[in-house]
């Protein structure tokens, strides 16, 4: 008899990893390429480490048009999707366990988190719950914004800094706070 | 004369270290080993990092019991109880100046700041003041949380990524928010 | 033609860096001795840190009477002035891209982020915006609070842990929230 089975329920019993191990083994060595050849690399390097992460299966179509800083950090690149022009600040970081789409133009800046996981808390096991995250085009999110699970931020949105994003915000607005709301109209940059 | 005594007074003044000597002494050693054999331990090692906690004073009943993570940190470890089934996650901030402590099958997910000091800015000298900070069993704390001292969380509640907890929340509650507060009921998991 | 003529109009579009050459090279070898000398020195010794930070360009009238942790960052020395009795604690950033200054016994805590820079999007160029931080004599601001561009913090405020600041604060006031708001007066400390 397992003793486990003599212990009352706990949150997290049972738990077990959701992803399968090829994407175990895959991360592993992602893992040392970003602490080295991408975390090392000098700061106008973009294009090498837009290449790095296409290595490990990111989409993005033209590795000259993108802005990655060195001191980004990325969960899973297959789920990564970058359109052409779109920015990934300093010390931003994408935890992408479920696909995080960039759309052209948009720029996300120093140490935003976008969080594309959660728990169903419903359940002991406290299964991981998986959320695509969509920044529209064009849209300007803030610093240390935290953008959670399922969001779709509409084109041309400006969020303010540390505002925490849980549902979606629709285009040409500006939007902060605790949640983040929109506020005011947003007029088409000149 | 004393030139700070001519000095117009100024927050902070005449603030010195409210630790014993032995307790400083430990934390320098204590630094030394949560930056190396702690740190560098790979993932899977929540026992070891258990142990070397408990080695350092924490009350920690089943080493094979609890989870860990490597990028853990704690200020005091002998001022942290872990009960069995708990879970310090990945970039968790423990600055324990008073006791934390984690009820049965609590989760603390990652870059959650549990935080049991502040001061007291009615005095120049702004003193340390503590405040123990208690997560009850099955809470589970989302990511980037604070918790400020004093502070006590129910069982089972759920507090929502980025929330900033300064007041005690109540058992079997959903809670979100700047401040944080609880916005609906939690139904037992299944 | 170039190429990027033929594009639709991103945000961030003929972007360019705001500083002449001279700034962008002191700052390259700032972050040289910032991440050795600074940054690898003991705890205790705040004087030599000033020193660094004076030796950069920044003012400060009395080395000995300020208070700068080895995990502080600063972007550009020659833009921060910390009066005498003023703290820098851990892990404090200074994003002092516009001048960023202490008042006498102005206390910073720990994870604090001074931001005094933003974007204008009203212009697809996206172009950095600068707005000096005061933190006012005796102010103390806690834990991981967020300062934005332009903002004065009067002297004595108190501003509570995580608070977003994005407007002024009165003198001897307490503040919370997001985003930050006087909640009650603050007396004369004892």
């Amino acid at each position: 008899m397992n003793s486990s089975n003599l212990e009352r329920p706990f949150l997290g019993q049972h738990c077990t990893s959701p992803y399968p191990r090829r994407e175990i083994v895959l991360r592993g060595i992602w893992l040392v390429v970003e602490n080295t050849l991408f975390r090392w690399s000098p700061r106008p390097f973009h294009a090498w480490r837009a290449w790095l992460l296409r290595c490990f299966g990111a989409t993005i179509s033209d590795l000259a048009k993108v802005v990655v800083f060195p001191t980004v950090t990325v969960h899973f690149p297959w789920k990564l999707i970058l359109e052409p022009r779109s920015m990934l600040g300093p010390h931003v970081r994408v935890y992408n366990i479920a696909p995080i789409r960039l759309g052209y133009g948009a720029n996300v800046s120093q140490f935003t988190h976008l969080c594309a996981g959660s728990h169903d808390y419903l359940q002991w096991r406290l299964p991981t719950t998986f959320g695509p995250i969509v920044v529209g085009a064009n849209a300007w999110l803030g610093a240390e914004v935290f953008v959670g699970p399922g969001v779709e931020i509409g084109e041309l949105a400006v969020v303010g800094a540390r505002s925490v994003v849980i549902a979606d915000l629709p285009a040409r607005k500006v939007c902060v706070g605790h949640p983040c709301r929109p506020i005011k109209d947003r007029s088409e940059p000149a």
